[in-house]
């Protein structure tokens, strides 16, 4: 009980068991960087508004920088009995410099000091993944670059569909991560804006300057309601669903990468240094990065859904469930940048069966649509086309013959409007490159795709 | 089997069962318009591109419009059959116009259309979500203006905290809501791209225009890549995920709707025409439409996990499994919609309790804070300050007491530092008054921040 | 309002918007045969207790009966105004018999009447899911038999692992519904109490047998306290989260059949009629059934969370958020019946690929392992063993070839322990045959457990 | 790569990174003791089948219980590069005893090996949990029995119901927790089997004795499908599902606890050793334990769904995502557990407001219902019986009078069927007493719900 600053009303000390339960200190002094520049330009701006004299702020200031140089060095120890990163600070800046120690709380409480440390420990990390999710982009484009011309069977309902550019199924997932980045952009202005001074929830009868703090701290605005601003964890919630949505990404991606490392598709070989072995089968070498990332979506889903529910029904302004949304957060943010670095590694190490892609591009009648659009452009409905063409598929099957494997009499046996220009269109690349309209597979167009996303990246 | 528009290389009829798990007619007919107004601006484009001759396009148009007359008049059956709103009206073209009909379908896959038809709904449905939050944000501005200077206890973990003005705390959910507006618009740049002209994944080798479509639809964009395009539903998990913020807004306010209305509280009444009683009780008036919306964020958060679920490990391009997508999100439009539609009117016929809120206003010790910091303007360092004070409330609980009841002598007691002039100090108006940096329960804060609110309510 | 049963304190008409936002009996009609059982049983009951004469129950118990026929022949609507089911029967039955229709509701309330329909209805839908789940077991011993000694390679990792019998992997499925079968009747356990007689909370003061109403329904339990009954939906949440888990078994059988189908696995073929093709495609041939049941596990799972929400945080007794219980409780049922149905048809019509199973089997150094399990037995330290064979497969990986392709010499530059018998083990129906330990899949285990299951079967 | 005991046929050690990503021994760790256990037992079981010598097994058994001890005392440093606990354990095994530490491995997978430590685990965690349970339900019993007759206003909705017994309430409390532990016990059926003798996923061609292991290690049953058996997580699903329910009931208990300890309700106070103060307001005594309990059943909802997405569309059989398991499902243990054990405490140390819930027993017009019922008993059907007290209560309210105040002449302007005894009904302890039924309010149905929970406490 001693060491609680808000022991004043107290007469009993509290309980050991809720001691440990209740304290956050174990996860929240991940936050002590963000904490000690907060309370260093709250103090700055004290001095400004003469709530605090000049000398006294250089010696708190003096100390918070101390303290900061304590924790990562290792010097300082955290203890449940503190409670929280806050009060384990304010606690060794009252042991350090003694009764104007207890000076740096003026004008603020914890409620609105924490949602402070999580808005700036959050806008760094939000920098941080874009940065990742770039990365990731990057290996993607360069591994489309690597294999720009290389065809493979596209897939719908996992059935050979098209061909398809590798390169531009890579590009596919360099659309999504695009949009990550967007909403992480979009994220971060709601996370931009600073909560000092709500205090409790009234704001303070001292006179503070909230845009001087906020400046201090690179905020570009501040909170509008001080009840909102201590209650409101929007951005975290928004923040993780966006990272829900990069996992997923990641898990699509994985899923791919884990069919095409199978025996049977045989479509790329993992990196030995980024596979693992078996205890038991000597032969062994297992996707267990692709397999361990989609794995790891459920836990993002998780944690939204546990954010989510935990803000269901409260009343307002803080309420103390609000302290469960740090550890969801932070094993978000480490789960999705970690998922980001080792997936960009992997594309890096990843080595290509081209021959294998390029054999089964027009395997499974992949050509059938050519045909019918082929048709089309010959004056056929497409209706017909398309079930002329369904005919003629029904016809292979049954002969054991791909479309390209047909002779001019049996094509003509469907319609006459097939000449001996079909042969020249029943050929992967030709399929490719006639898709032109933008955002098509053709050569071309995947270029620009290219060469587009190279000038995002420089970003 | 007759009618499948596929059938060209089937053998065997779809199984009866088959044919009803699978359609999703029942519920994606809710997107004819949508799907008429893509085929119309689809045909006009293949005329530009000489894909179709000029009379044809005015048969097939016409023909949609007059398909789309029949459904509006309720004279279009949908049947399971049909499989989904795109069959059944190209089916009825074709009923209407002959071979033709057939003709539609050039240059664009189900895929394409699909994504396209949800798009340009959504559009629509984010525009008007975003009437229906702001109808909810009227509604609170008229009832705080109504209230503008009505003092309540402020609460933190349902304790009261501090006196704050009830206007005040009805911003914080304006606030609440103008993010989520926000969120919406950022939402709707996500949502607001073509992805028609992607076809089945591939994109197609007819001449095709996308920026034409594009255009004519409304779209300031069109999607990048076509694997990509016909495989994306961020934006239906992105709205959702805003919606499920709406919702927890919601929730909260419900919570608190539900409190104040109890015999123990006693804040405000409902108005009878928006509660219900009870078949067994004859007192009973219950208030069923907070509780409905609380119950109903339950509906949007499972809504946003079915659909994160759905796409988890989803190899590319289209799987069957999108059409999951649908449900969802129409229930979630429905829900929010319809529960910021009550709730904007619930507000509007919401009696206040005034003397309640000001008599509860300074019970609890909610002057406690101000005494702390009346000491901290004569000198004395806010955390000798907190414990003081902290010892008066100990005090007072003792001799049964408000902190207003205590004499100068009590006062001084605990510390010289009190003088006379505390006792105008223990005022709630004083109190509240006394608050006045950006996004303080001040007066002057409050109407500026309702000024602002008007302003932005007008867009 | 003239028609609420409940209007006698209000002097406001219910708001139009109100009645439709809280009207449940769009989907809780489909309770109405429950609704009726019970009206009747507790009818019965009154009478045998004294509060209702003999004629006045026989006159209320045969128009409960021709209203059910009623409802059933289609003769009956319902409407938002009468709010619930059990308000529509109620005033149904007034109106047919007049004011003995107003005794039904003696000692009962809503609280306790919705949840015996809801444990009524569940009751049957559990024997009835129970049923569905025996049918797919059914389906997947049948093909089991069909292919008993089938080889085909195990996987873990999605990568091959060790020969194992066809038969085998699917009575892996047979063991998880098994468990699913296990989990319905626990629950059902919880389900088989009568809530009937709770009232609103508390009980009633009129002398009611709530055993001889359990009797009648079939209970062989009674709740015991009114306050938990009334406001207890664990039943329902216990249910959705044993078909949540019945759904991930779906998804992950439909995962394999997915892959199984693609023309690199080539495993297994879906009947055509299980089938559906592509709008542009002609040659496709989808596998949607398995799609669209691995899409609606996020359905259930979703469900689950939105009841699980819906709960969180809810005072006692009745709160009307519990209304939301019966949309998702419904759906949940539906979509996984419709799933273990369609799925039991499917697996009857699916051909399996024999020739490329075996083949497979031993690809991919499927053998490593009883290799070196036959150097164990030949007294080398299974991890020295796992080592020696871990190199074999390198220099296989390196020559091209596979384990049972090396030569005496090759395989005793790697250690002398093999002897010529290494060939016979070679084998992959060696390999199944020589893991003989209880659950194992050697045909003999596999036989065992086709027996077991059929016995499990018949019940 | 030293150290792996896999990397016979690897030629490339395991990047770092992917060494750290993969590692699971930081959480692992903890299920080293029956990690050991398991070895032993699978140890005692190769001599048995003279796949080991009884010396070789005494050397091992020997050294595991060393190993035992190192973890036990601190002196065992588990690193990542050791991938896994059983890895760990096994390579300080071969430090100890050298070569035939590799014979441990012997017929055993880690895939079968990781099942059998969490169903060890697992069955000890649910007896604790049940244990815990327990606690809680013996508090709210001693509450119960303490405050025996006290009555209190029964909610619905939030709103006043009618009079119940404060013990009555306690005790629904004790019903939800009576079904969690039949829950638990339900899991435990399915826990409680052993996987040991599956190997990687198809058994082993050694001549193991799966039922030895499973005797001594305590399992009643053994599994009957290897393949099932190494890729089965139902189990901890079906725990975490019972855990969510678990902490749903506690959620709900804490908003009580919450609501009654505010200032509008006052009908309880928490010990201050169970709450803490606020860093700003010196007067604040805030319920921190129940609001992180309710706010903590979001993490465990969170972690059922990231199981269940994890286990989502996962082929057969083992696959490295499963190794996500752990993590969740320790939390959700850590979590139920100690919200519990501390709720347990918490209600030991409240203080009930007796007189402040007597007072409200009656008020806001509960005892609507016993006159309507009064009025029952004289013969009117009940539904004009709640028409004309629904009237009564619309004329106290108009009056500002309780239902209790109106005089004999009030009450005939109403109906003629009502006499002086009336005002013998308008009691709250004889409304409680007069709802005798089983599970009803009075005071005997109490006594006896009592007496059988301290029956069951006993187990």
């Amino acid at each position: 009980m001693a060491g609680k600053l808000w022991k004043g009303r107290f007469r009993e000390a509290t309980h050991q068991m809720v001691e440990s339960f209740t304290a956050s200190i174990r996860f929240d002094q991940r936050l002590y960087k963000y904490d000690i520049e907060g309370s260093i330009a709250h103090c700055r701006m004290l001095v400004r508004q003469k709530l605090k004299k000049d000398e006294e702020a250089d010696v708190l200031i003096q100390a918070l920088g101390e303290i900061l140089r304590e924790i990562e060095h290792g010097l300082f120890t955290f203890e449940d009995s503190q409670e929280d990163v806050h009060m384990a600070i304010e606690q060794r800046l009252i042991e350090k410099v003694g009764e104007v120690g207890g000076k740096l709380h003026t004008g603020r409480s914890r409620n609105d000091q924490i949602a402070l440390d999580i808005r700036l420990f959050l806008k760094e990390e939000i920098h941080s993944t874009d940065q990742d999710v770039r990365e990731l982009q990057r290996s993607l484009v360069a591994q489309a670059k690597a294999n720009l011309d290389l065809v493979m069977p596209g897939f719908t309902h996992l059935q050979h569909a098209q061909p398809v550019l590798f390169s531009h199924h890579l590009m596919a997932y360099y659309e999504m991560f695009r949009r990550d980045r967007l909403r992480l952009q979009s994220c971060l202005e709601r996370v931009n804006v600073s909560p000092l001074g709500s205090a409790a929830l009234a704001g303070t009868s001292l006179p503070i300057d909230r845009t001087l703090t906020a400046e201090l701290l690179g905020f570009p605005a501040v909170s509008r309601n001080s009840i909102d601003a201590v209650s409101d964890r929007d951005f975290v919630i928004e923040f993780t669903a966006a990272a829900a949505l990069i996992m997923m990404h990641l898990s699509r991606m994985s899923e791919e990468l884990i069919l095409w490392s199978s025996s049977e598709f045989g479509y790329v070989e993992l990196a030995e240094a980024f596979c693992t072995g078996s205890s038991i089968m000597p032969q062994k070498k297992n996707p267990d990065i692709p397999e361990l990332v989609r794995g790891k979506s459920g836990r993002v889903y998780g944690h939204l859904m546990s954010l989510l529910t935990m803000m269901k029904g409260l009343p307002l302004a803080y309420n103390r469930d609000l302290q469960e949304d740090k550890e969801p957060l932070f094993d978000t943010i480490d789960t999705v940048r970690q998922s980001l670095m080792i997936m960009a590694r992997l594309w890096e190490h990843l080595s290509v069966n081209r021959e294998r892609l390029e054999e089964m591009a027009t395997a499974g009648y992949t050509m059938a649509t050519d045909v019918a659009e082929y048709l089309v452009l010959r004056g056929m409905p497409f209706r017909q086309a398309h079930g002329t063409v369904g005919r003629m598929v029904q016809y292979c099957l049954e002969k054991g013959k791909e479309l390209q494997e047909l002779t001019m009499d049996e094509f003509n046996s469907f319609t006459k409007l097939i000449a001996k220009d079909i042969f020249s269109i029943l050929d992967a690349k030709h399929s490719v490159d006639s898709r032109r309209a933008i955002g098509s597979t053709s050569l071309k167009q995947v270029e620009e795709a290219i060469a587009l996303a190279e000038g995002e990246l420089t970003t």
